[in-house]
């Protein structure tokens, strides 16, 4: 798996691309090193990577489960300790479902999801990062 | 930190905002999934969030280095395992810049860029993933 960034200003604003799609990401940081808000910063598209990754395996597993979802809303959280690297000490992943749900299901799902299959999860995990989810569920 | 993911159609396509600009991030997955092209891989922004989070610094310091740096370019290429979850185990960065530029200060840049100051590096190191670089230098 291969990506690419390529400079876009004199800043600090790139774009990604990868070899799977003709999406690009742009990436830019903030004001104190020339960020000028043109892109996500780095650490958000960690949030992003592991929000992304978690709701893709719920997805997946509520259509074997053939639940009926009308919507699926996700909150990515993250606390940062102060020291340099600033990582992150503890995630929380909310998960917003709308549709004719059946809870314990859901439940199921959710942690098979973000516990078992996610990639990233896994490896922040391993980091010493604590993570954390929640999952509501709107009826229709 | 917070970002949001909606949900953009029946298979797995999210959009991913942020608080910090208005810039989106297309996310998809992969055709065996339900994906259809219409974004970038989770696995792949964890790629993007370290390359970027690294040639921030890199950039920064090369600045202040008063190095006279024309371009800069990042392939960050990442092996996976084949067990799931499947985790990085090696991530390779490999930085290209195109200037007048002193090759000694440079590689202290990307050291201190990489291995101290980036915190999505971190996070992963920690994790287990075996992160390298390489450092290219085309004098104009």
């Amino acid at each position: 798996m291969k990506i690419e960034l390529t400079r876009q200003n004199q800043g600090v604003h790139f774009q990604a691309s990868s070899e799977t799609s003709d999406i690009k990401v742009q990436i830019d940081g903030p004001e104190s090193i020339g960020g000028e808000g043109k892109g996500v910063r780095p650490m958000e598209m960690v949030l992003m990577a592991l929000g992304s990754c978690s709701v893709f395996d719920l997805t997946t597993i509520l259509q074997k489960q053939r639940q009926h979802v009308e919507d699926i809303h996700v909150e990515v959280e993250g606390q940062r300790r102060e020291e340099i690297p600033n990582i992150f000490t503890h995630i929380h992943i909310g998960f917003r479902l709308t549709g004719t749900i059946d809870r314990e299901k859901a439940e199921r799902a959710a942690e098979l999801a973000v516990k078992k299959y996610c990639s990233v999860h896994d490896m922040l995990a391993q980091g010493g990062v604590e993570i954390t989810y929640s999952l509501q569920i709107d009826s229709q």
